[in-house]
């Protein structure tokens, strides 16, 4: 018989818009959930033990998780690097050290994510062969499947190479955690033709036709949301752009619609009525069904959720980091880029 | 006493998806609206003739435009070089001709922007100082202004300094046709700190520092939509994926939304209360106030509409070339560009 298996993650209890609340609550709907789950729950160890019990977390659950201190918290308003110096203490900082130290099999946050990355980066480093790690975003579409979009960071002026290990990493997250069966890959371009788009985009679908992939090809803006591409691979400036385009444009739509509801005595009867249907819509646009964004490439699990995240958010996104580690992502991971690597050494002319 | 001037625009009449019934339904409301304004409507002779009486133009009207016969018409699927060989005589090349042989002062099209583009640069050429012509889309936003977002269109790879000429071409072209003063100017990046994003943001952004314009700095997605820029410069790559990311995206939240109002007996009738409110709204949000795309850079005024474009599109498009033509704009921009130059040349090291 087999051991059983325990997977172990780090919450940062502290990050995020709505702090403990949201990530208490996340903890105990994951805890619930999944049997095999063991937390670490990193944050302010007195603020913490005082809200255990309202969270329903002094209960059977109470052997599933332990708390680690951390003596501060990074704010969204702090430079990312307060980490190395101010904020050595800091709960991303802790958490990430769970990992480095093989404490934790992955760590989830919904705090800043420029501090997660120098975290990642400052304990872990990227993974061999990554050139820098990248942030993947999952989103909802019209499909009613998630796309993969990325990188979404900070990586910019991306070479070549760089965007195809984003498009197998990306890969390897929708199948593996998102369970997308030969996720349909992308790379974002003007146009769906081969041979349009920068340089750097043309030669990454030149190599990415060659990989054991399931590559269709150029992507264009609208595939985002059409359900025809699993994951689509882009510099970090576009997908960056169109990232915080698309919630903006959501929320202006949503609110805008929501307001024609306020302006006469029927148009406020007819909100009425609308509102439990429309309440299902926007639920199913909802990213907090697809547990954040994974910072791939790292040698660790990272998600990295929302700030806005409610419980049920914080708890996909602890699922999401559960799923990673025991479907071994990082390990595929590797030997992809393994392979991404010896094909281009064995192209290289010597 | 001065002369009184007179605009003259050549209208694509066979572009678009609507085709004729569109375009002349926009001749006839642009030129009612605009006494000073002659058109040449270019299209199939024989076929325009047979719809003049339909669309209320056989009246006092007839004196304002005359047809121009053009042989054949780009459709969506051809590619946009078709019209240097097998096409010589479509709409929009002789369109362009007008323009070239200045007979038209601007041209119009709701036809297939590559076509356009190719047509532009066969016939007219760029403006002296400029690389290459660019797309600007003019998008609705929160604050019910017009954003102007350029290159949506197919420039890839642009260097620095073709950034910074969009966002000079774009600056000038919110001020003298939207009629936005001191038009607030970004480039498109990651973070909106100075010196983040790409090697040719952080040049450009340099570049538009020193120059006398409204310079905000970095914008970034969200910016398209909250109205703290008018004008965004951005790589090609970037704009047409932000583009399409946004029609999409705002497609499928209008019609999912629609769609929920059709689910029960009551969310039927909260549709039927709510539909002229949420008609305004989407109203609101209507590309059609604005004018249509300008392809700025070129020797001549070159509005390309949407291909959706119904009769007022149509006919906000031409009150857009025709403004343009009247505000100068290409010698505004023919200035900006000089200035521009000459500020590079005394950069470089001697």
């Amino acid at each position: 018989m087999e051991a059983p298996s325990f997977y172990r993650i780090a919450l940062d209890v502290m990050g995020g818009d709505h702090g403990p609340r949201a990530t208490l609550e996340g903890a105990r709907q994951a805890l619930m959930a999944h049997p095999e789950l063991f937390l670490y729950l990193v944050g302010d160890e007195a603020h913490l033990k005082g809200l255990l019990e309202s969270h329903g977390l002094r209960s059977t659950l109470q052997s599933r998780y332990a708390i680690v201190h951390a003596g501060s918290v990074v704010e969204m308003e702090d430079k990312a690097t307060v980490i190395l110096k101010d904020k050595k203490d800091s709960s991303i900082r802790i958490a990430a050290q769970l990992v480095r130290d093989g404490k934790a099999d992955g760590l989830v946050t919904m705090g800043h994510t420029g501090a997660a990355n120098v975290a990642a980066m400052k304990e872990l480093g990227t993974l061999d062969g990554v050139d820098r790690p990248c942030l993947a975003s999952v989103m909802p579409n019209r499909a009613g499947t998630p796309t993969v979009l990325l990188d979404v960071g900070a990586n910019v002026d991306c070479k070549a190479e760089q965007l195809a290990q984003f498009a197998v990493m990306g890969s390897i997250y929708a199948g593996e955690v998102l369970g997308i069966a030969r996720p349909r890959v992308g790379v974002m371009s003007v146009g769906e033709e081969e041979g349009k788009g920068s340089l750097a985009v043309k030669e990454a679908a030149h190599t990415l036709r060659t990989m054991d992939l399931n590559f269709l090809g150029n992507a264009e803006g609208r595939d985002i949301w059409n359900g025809k591409f699993d994951v689509i691979a882009c510099d970090g400036l576009v997908g960056n752009a169109l990232l915080k385009s698309a919630e903006a444009l959501a929320d202006m739509l949503i609110k805008g619609i929501s307001a024609t509801f306020r302006e006469t005595w029927y148009t406020k009867m007819a909100g009425l009525l609308a509102r439990p249907a429309l309440k299902r819509f926007v639920k199913k646009l909802d990213y907090a069904e697809y547990g954040g964004a994974p910072l791939l490439g790292v040698k660790g699990i990272f998600i990295i959720g929302h700030g806005h995240s409610n419980g049920r958010a914080v708890a996909s996104a602890i699922r999401a980091a559960f799923t990673a580690s025991e479907h071994r992502v990082n390990e595929h991971i590797q030997e992809a880029i393994g392979s991404l690597l010896s094909q281009a050494a064995d192209n290289t002319p010597s």
